[in-house]
């Protein structure tokens, strides 16, 4: 059985929703849940709702780091703090993998300091999962998988080609996918387009056998889904995906001016109200699952911080689905044996 | 009277859309056009359209170059284009700007065989405008202006300083907001944010007086319309456009799967319909006068190559209006008063 750390003093719903999560997991009798954080919240939390004992402890941590706070003076002052424990708990082999819900940059940091950077890993990547036309998997997801998001501003060849093999291990072990399709993006598909680095992992990702490499894609294959997992530099990846945050606050707010403002328009929403949902959910996507940290000796996950309970349920099992189908040490070992990876 | 020369044979609609353009241009009687392609074509599509013959002229080119060539080669293999034609008359004098709905990579090229590159222009642009939720000027534009979305992959301090010049003056001009916010897209609002271009020109732009500098906007900004102006490398702003193309191709595919599969979903949609034809216009944008090659002696409109002979005018009102108002030596003198664009 593998055991997941989850900083439970993280994310907007606080400690309530990480309790909850905690304890639905628990129920399912497949998957242990280490709550780290403050043990006098967390059993207040516990007495009311419902969970199976052996599969869920508590382990304290007296300090909690805030949404807003600067990552790196938070985890300078505060030595405690529920994701600075639960990221050395991992690294102590306490639990199998790490989730929070809280503040992205301190949790990078926080894995920053307690877990090993893979070797041939020359930066690690925070992926997203994008909301996409096309279907996938067993489950019809209708997402692919877009990294960097984070803190590669320009992304060299080498991080490039190493993101394409992260995110392809990612993808074939939690959306069950035995051949994801990956892309680079660029400004054209022809192999010549793009930046220098990007013309140089190219050219290396055309001629590595390991991965299902599909070329370039363009920026409007990113909603069609022709990738699975689109390979990008974090500055890019950022704007993509904080672009997608906005179309879809930019579509409710139309629909919600829309049923103000006719009848007609207001019958028609409600009659499209299915329609709406389903693509409330699909916008809606930061609650599927999270978003991994890739490169790093251990997995982590990123709850978004407006994360209901269910939200960080799904993030436990897929930090639990990392653990079990070793992704780190399938990565570490693909970029170990890197014939395609300096050629 | 300004003159715009019109590429007559460029475009998916062909010299039809461009006569018939090139017609209800010369019966408003306050622009001359000057119809640069195939005569023979021009007069046979002439002979069914009304126009007033003392607006409108034509230069005889025996070539013209498809939408799908490859303009380097193209414009060596026919001398006698009609868009090379149509450069060359602009430079001499014969006409005050240009305006093609024809291959976008052939047209740059032909610019740069005959106009000049304003002094100071480190690069020229591509701009392009985007559909937002915020509506502006006084037709209530729910649009913003983005540039470069060309051929800069990896755009300078400099490069980025000058297109934030060129973008203002230009959305100054043309959409008569005369002090259009003009802001830096980053992977974050704070000064420090960005690639080391990126944080440079935010630090010039801060300090230079003569534009209305916002600072950085982040993705989820540019559907919201949180600038006038978005200045970007070539790279993320082709992203960005191809990637709000695609999403108006989903939507539009959504729609009409939904209509096809319920019943109530298809009353629904009918009911929205006013609402769905606006969204299409917004999405429709390229149909809206085109987008202007910046940094030229002379001003050039690339007009969709989807354009219907309405948007074709409206690319030949905005040449000419950016004829009239000087635009180019504005930003010539903008440029040579350089106060903030080294400091």
């Amino acid at each position: 059985m593998s055991t997941i750390a989850l900083d439970a003093m993280g994310g907007d719903n606080g400690v309530a929703a990480a309790v909850r999560a905690a304890a639905a997991v628990s129920l399912a009798q497949d998957t242990g849940v280490l709550l780290v954080g403050d043990r006098a919240a967390i059993d207040a939390e516990l007495r009311r709702t419902r969970y199976d004992a052996s599969y869920l402890s508590i382990h304290h941590a007296s300090q909690a780091i805030g949404m807003a706070e600067s990552p790196r003076a938070a985890l300078q002052a505060k030595p405690d703090a529920s994701l600075l424990v639960g990221a050395r708990l991992v690294a102590e082999g306490a639990a199998d993998g790490l989730v929070s819900a809280g503040n992205t940059g301190a949790a990078i940091l926080a894995c920053a300091t307690y877990f090993k950077t893979i070797p041939g890993v020359p930066r690690t990547a925070l992926a997203a999962v994008i909301p996409t036309e096309r279907r996938r998997g067993p489950h019809d997801d209708p997402f692919s998988l877009i990294l960097d998001v984070g803190a590669t501003l320009d992304a060299s060849a080498d991080a490039l080609v190493a993101f394409a093999h992260m995110g392809s291990a990612y993808a074939s072990r939690i959306s069950r996918n035995a051949r994801p399709r990956v892309a680079l993006l660029s400004n054209g598909e022809e192999a010549h387009k793009g930046p220098p680095a990007v013309v140089e992992a190219h050219r290396r990702l055309a001629a590595d056998a390991r991965i299902n490499f599909i070329g370039n894609v363009e920026g409007v294959d990113l909603p069609r889904g022709t990738a699975d997992v689109v390979v990008t530099s974090g500055f890019t990846g950022n704007v993509v995906l904080k672009m997608i945050e906005g179309i879809s606050d930019t579509v409710m707010d139309m629909a919600r001016a829309a049923n103000r403002s006719r009848l007609a328009w207001k019958l028609g929403l409600y009659m499209l109200r299915g329609g709406i949902l389903h693509l409330r959910n699909v916008t809606d996507w930061q609650q599927y699952g999270g978003a991994p940290i890739l490169g790093f000796d251990h997995p982590f996950i990123k709850a978004h911080g407006r994360s209901s309970d269910r939200a960080i349920q799904n993030a436990i099992k897929v930090a639990a689905k990392a653990a079990r189908s070793n992704l780190c040490a399938e990565i570490a070992s693909t970029l170990a044996g890197k014939g395609g990876l300096t050629g």
